[in-house]
């Protein structure tokens, strides 16, 4: 059986490399810079394994596409259908590592931890009155695995939980209080704590702006989906001027977020680098996915995750 | 009615001292430091509110301790005994809000909030792997109101749960896997993650010393009970030398922590100055057993929270 000529992009999850090296039948190719990924797939690379995309990837060896990244929005979409390029995603991987990061956020917020911990750099014990989530309404805007992986946690926590579904119809779940896009205002301005799980719009316009912001009032809001999905601006005035009570940021509209950025120094704010869906059990559950689809590629049968695309 | 001399004492929860102001038929004295509330005690107080003790506290007058914490290991039980003075305590009042506390500390450590929060103060996005409680071992070691409010809460997090109690055979909770405190250091060896929500032993020896930090391992510990319930020497030395992934400390062994405290620095340290039970719905929980204590006092009837005592 021939070798399967598969590039794998240098800035890809912990253990993913290793993991694909151990995989019989395939050559492994490793570049280490984009312009190397695009020299591999042009000298006849067939599977590429990458989470970010460069237009000059698209050759004409190349068939299929395997995303290390839960997202899709980084891919030319039509052009691959046109060309029968196949694209799967990580979708569901790290729903649960997600989620954790999402309460950890809240909790830094809500139970003081992100001003303890920058307390810690001065050795200082410094008392505050912290929050409880007990009794707080939570929405969660985009109930997809990860969206559901929150609701599914927070069950126990005594909160009032909505959920928001571009597809409220098609929902099945943990969450009984379900509501379409076009209730998110209403939402924002019910919820005391806001979870963003939704995907990026397609043209990069945010869900939550100045508007949503202020109907949250002195709420919450946590963001584990895209930077692009709030209104950085917004947001920002309403930490500094409004009645926003904190803002847990694993993205951020530019990453890694620019070392000028007000964000990093205001008190009610805690930041993490992008690092919401990475844990050691990524790696193998997104190997079981790739071996699966890998069958499929080599010998007919079904696919997982794989995204369906005009051809 | 005559009215009530009530003292309090003048470190008290947020909005404690408030709500008594509300309450008729209490003459409230409220000195600034404990030599007054001594004197206050001394020239006919009745009824004390306080969570810290002093000696000269115990006046001929003084008929009842209304306890805001939770603990009563700083009260003379004995003597409080023979003198015949009813002691309440605020047991349950805070157990969700310690829970989401131990929670945020966890999650702190597992998701690196706390190393994030300190990257902050740098402006700094620094890139890392972090860890999922997912498919661990909790163990919670003490299941009073505390700790079942963090098993209640850990139900849907995909982890296994066991807990320690004094008394096994009268437990009624949501846990299954029940021990007695004779199978603590096997616990240890069990456990990836260990929670702390028992009383202090009496004595101030603690409960997790050197031999239970080594079985535990690799793992991570959180304490919201008291800083004694710890080796707090042997803690540092297992995050320093050992295996110990993480601690996530609302208590030490001296409050506040010294400034010279080698964990203030520790990067898989996350502490915070003992707020854990503080949340603004400490007041009205604790003030609706204080009126029906209150009501015990003046009128007889049931109390809650009292501390049974040899007379």
């Amino acid at each position: 059986m021939k070798a399967i000529q598969t590039v794998l992009h240098p800035s890809l999850p912990p253990g993913v490399a290793a993991l694909l090296r151990t995989v019989p039948g395939l050559a492994i190719h490793d570049p280490t810079d984009d312009d190397g990924v695009a020299a591999a797939l042009g000298a006849g690379g067939e599977v590429l394994v990458t989470h970010t995309w460069r237009a000059d990837f698209l050759t004409p060896s190349l068939r299929w596409i395997a995303g290390t990244g839960a997202g899709f929005e980084q891919y030319p979409l039509e052009q691959l259908g046109e060309r029968g390029v196949i694209l799967t995603t990580a979708w569901g991987v790290h729903a649960g590592t997600v989620a954790e990061h999402a309460f950890a956020l809240l909790l830094a917020l809500t139970r003081g931890v992100g001003k303890a911990a920058r307390a810690m750099t001065r050795n200082s014990w410094e008392h505050y009155l912290g929050e409880e989530v007990a009794g707080r309404k939570m929405a969660i805007v985009g109930l997809g695995r990860i969206g559901e992986a929150v609701a599914l946690r927070a069950q126990n926590w005594e909160m009032s939980i909505a959920g928001i579904k571009r597809h409220p119809e098609s929902y099945v779940g943990c969450v009984q209080d379900i509501r379409g896009t076009d209730r998110l205002r209403e939402t924002c301005a019910w919820a005391d704590i806001l979870i963003l799980t939704a995907p990026a719009r397609a043209d990069g316009s945010p869900l939550i702006g100045r508007e949503e912001l202020a109907l949250l009032g002195a709420g919450w809001i946590v963001n584990v989906a895209r930077g692009s999905v709030i209104d950085e601006a917004a947001l920002i005035d309403a930490l500094t001027n409004g009645a926003l009570r904190g803002a847990g940021l694993d993205v951020t509209a530019k990453e890694p977020l620019p070392a000028d950025s007000p964000l990093w120094s205001l008190p009610n704010v805690v930041i993490t680098p992008h690092v919401g869906g990475g844990s050691p059990g990524y790696a193998p559950r997104w190997g079981a996915i790739f071996a699966r689809n890998l069958a499929a590629f080599r010998d007919g049968g079904e696919w997982r995750n794989r995204l369906e695309m005009a051809g």
